[in-house]
């Protein structure tokens, strides 16, 4: 389509280039460059507010009907596009093609997930009272800027925008840095489905992108998906604004438990890769602290979990056959897995298995016991480098995954009943599974933790309390002079 | 009871005198010293602090079934003491005795109200999934700090306190400095419920306790009610702090629209004084500006709204007969009042009754026509001065009532549907009711209003929101080895 070479902001419906710095992204596999633009300016920025603002009272005067088709549309072309979309994102992230399909197919199922979502926590509802109705309401909150992260370009970002424009609210998309294509892909299909124009807009860039937009008056909210740093960067700047929206999603320092009671030896090892190296340990849920039992059985856990994690395959987001994990999203990201992992090493951690640097941004997997480090610090590695510790029993185990300022994801390996009973009673974390990857988490629940994870304001299925404020009515058919006055009144 | 001497904080089960500044309260009617003591010091705070804190594990692990049995015995005692509690407020407050009725009967209420709420907001739920089931649980959040305001001393801090204490947190009360006396008398009751040592623990004081309370490092959230100064104070001091739930209740400078097709004269007028002068106009939710229609019905409104005014009767708490509104909490409350008649008359504002001050903290009810000022300040004017202003179509109405950085509550008298249609959908508030006084909410809806009015933490219904944080569960049997392993993983 010739459209799509107009421009690389989206703003008012219109394609516009950058008159910002000029912008890039690379397959972080092959190093080919594979998105040229520039960033927004300061101006366009305001530009994209000024036009969501111009676009927010009829969008939100629409029929939830009338939203929920163009919603809808948008999810049936994300389905319909979704080889090209998975292309693009395995491209930019250099995640493996069937993960991507995953991300993709997320997507799409985020339509009805947060149409459910709406009805139950953000409908109306109307019940009869004395001479009248009790009616609630949700009103949308107005413009919200959206703050998308580079591990998931496409499903995470998308988790605010669907909820957000279900609920009336209009948005500024402002991607990260590092996958402005797949950003850019998913604007057309919004395009393409009749979305009106500055319902959504696009503003490419970096730090200072996101500056101008967090700090641009006309925004009504903010939903960001990102690091803990940025996240309380800006929990700092908005001080001072109660009545704007600000929803962090940030990281976690993600501990997993194994039980001598885990069952399955190589089922457990499954479960443990899983959720350390899944998309290359670029999840924010992915287990970053394993906690084994000393003894036996954590002996023979352990040395499974080498071999098999050395024999994992790691390559380019194309290679046949398909490899289990890509490259980091940058050379940035690898290096610093690198250096972190030496830097362990020097608090006296015990390399296991080494991280190396591969092709391109790629950093294999890494396995270091900590158990020597006296004061391990508390710090988000977002990337496969799995630190290992040894536990005497279950409730030093959970003392241990507890100490941490996070809470988003924890996990426990237990056939045992009681073990469990035990670990989701005293564990602090916003998603917690048994037997199952940490990985792996319900599109149909809410998604957060407490702690330096986030700021209490859950996504996925608990989004749609973010984006509307409840308005609670007493509807009387007429005003009423009642038969007894209050008192001290006289007419 | 002889325990009812024995001190004035209640820290850990045990009363003790506080070590801080003297501190008293009075009738603001009669002026009578109704309590005196001291506040507590900053090693009490951390003392009261640091009960809660031991006091969570154990209540938060006690069954829901548990607490919720203490809860409804702190309500049957509320029930039991009414009158002595209505009193108490009454005495404390100088709101007349037939309203404080109303105040305790709400804190009553406040318990099936919350049940119902935690059970629909923040319950658990469980669903088959593949090889396990996806469960969702609420977990609390743990010390909650709870600011409490003068006007409803009794209901407004219960209505956090009481869905702070279900969803399993521990709390440290600080109540207005005005209103010590009925905070102490609540806690009585909570000890006669049974309630552990330290999951209530009550601070007296002012400023200094509150800011010691609200920078103490061992709480997990702070619950408010309070004005919108300190309620923008205490979330600059919270910047950075995402982890922390924040949770501010602010006021409001509410409007009340009357159409032309009002209805009934007198009917409308009851709803406007309802709306204005209930509780002397120290209710967040009252309207504080009033617009009328231009011509004969806006006239006819103004003199019959003025004549019924200046008839209300304003007197002291237990007078006979009964009042229909009471002093103001303090002299400083009702200085203030006058001050800013003054005020808005200096900028041009046209007195159409006035305010003058009465016995004790008394200040009548007062109208003025602001229609002349021409930039007329957005404050929260907490007492019986309502400014009136005229309009020329529903439109400007609606425009004029939405001006205003505030956004908790507004009304509509009118018996036009098309004209509510019209309200509902372009007004900015969180409470906007029709043909029914400002000051009417629902308990069984949330309560909260975008805007300066808070921090997108609706109370009432909501609380359960903000009292606890979700667990999205995904528990399987025992870890699985698929058939079909994810690609580049061997075995």
């Amino acid at each position: 389509m010739s459209q799509w070479n107009e421009g690389r902001l989206w703003i008012a419906g219109q394609w516009l280039d950058g008159r910002g710095e000029t912008l890039a992204s690379f397959n972080p596999y092959t190093g080919e460059s594979i998105w040229q633009g520039a960033a927004a300016s300061v101006e366009q920025v305001e530009l994209a507010v000024a036009a969501a603002r111009e676009a927010f009272p009829s969008w939100r005067r629409l029929n939830l009907e009338n939203r929920q088709e163009i919603v809808e549309c948008f999810g049936r072309l994300v389905t319909e596009h979704s080889e090209a979309l998975a292309e693009v994102i395995a491209e930019e992230t250099g995640k493996p093609l069937w993960e991507t399909r995953t991300e993709v197919s997320a997507m799409a199922g985020k339509v009805a997930v947060s149409l459910r979502a709406y009805h139950e926590r953000a409908g109306s509802t109307r019940r009869d009272i004395a001479g009248g109705q009790a009616v609630l309401r949700h009103r949308p909150l107005g413009v919200m800027a959206v703050f998308g992260p580079y591990n998931f370009p496409g499903h995470l970002p998308n988790g605010h925008i669907i909820p957000a424009l279900l609920a009336g609210n209009t948005v500024v998309f402002k991607p990260s840095e590092l996958t402005p294509k797949v950003a850019e892909r998913v604007m057309r299909l919004w395009q393409l489905a009749g979305l009106p124009d500055g319902v959504i807009n696009l503003v490419q860039g970096a730090r200072q992108v996101g500056e101008a937009l967090a700090a641009s008056r006309g925004i009504d909210g903010l939903l960001f998906t990102g690091s803990a740093h940025t996240g309380h960067l800006l929990h700092r700047q908005f001080a001072g604004q109660p009545g704007k929206m600000l929803a962090l999603e940030m990281g976690g320092n993600n501990p997993l438990v194994v039980s001598e009671f885990c069952g399955e030896l190589d089922a457990t090892v499954y479960t443990i890769i899983q959720s350390a190296f899944l998309s290359a340990g670029q999840r924010c849920t992915c287990a970053r602290r394993l906690y084994l039992p000393r003894g036996e059985v954590g002996d023979a856990l352990l040395e499974r979990l080498v071999a098999v994690a050395s024999q994992l395959r790691v390559g380019g987001p194309f290679d046949h056959p398909a490899p289990f994990m890509g490259p980091q999203i940058s050379d940035q990201a690898a290096d610093a897995i690198v250096r972190t992992q030496s830097d362990l090493e020097n608090l006296g951690g015990k390399t296991l298995l080494r991280s190396t640097r591969g092709q391109g941004a790629v950093v294999t997997p890494g396995i270091i016991d900590v158990s020597a480090i006296a004061t391990l610090p508390d710090e988000e590695y977002f990337g496969p480098l799995l630190q290992v510790a040894r536990y005497r029993n279950l409730a030093d185990a959970v003392a241990m995954a507890n100490d941490t300022r996070y809470g988003l994801s924890a996990g426990l390996i237990s056939t045992d009943d009681g073990e469990w009973q035990y670990f989701v009673e005293h564990i602090r974390a916003g998603i917690v599974n048994r037997n199952r990857p940490l990985t792996g988490a319900s599109g149909d629940a809410p998604f957060g933790g407490p702690g330096a994870s986030g700021n209490l304001r859950p996504s996925a299925y608990y989004a749609a309390d973010y984006c509307a404020y409840p308005m609670a009515t007493l509807e009387g058919g007429q005003a009423e002079l009642p038969d007894k006055l209050a008192p001290g009144i006289v007419f």
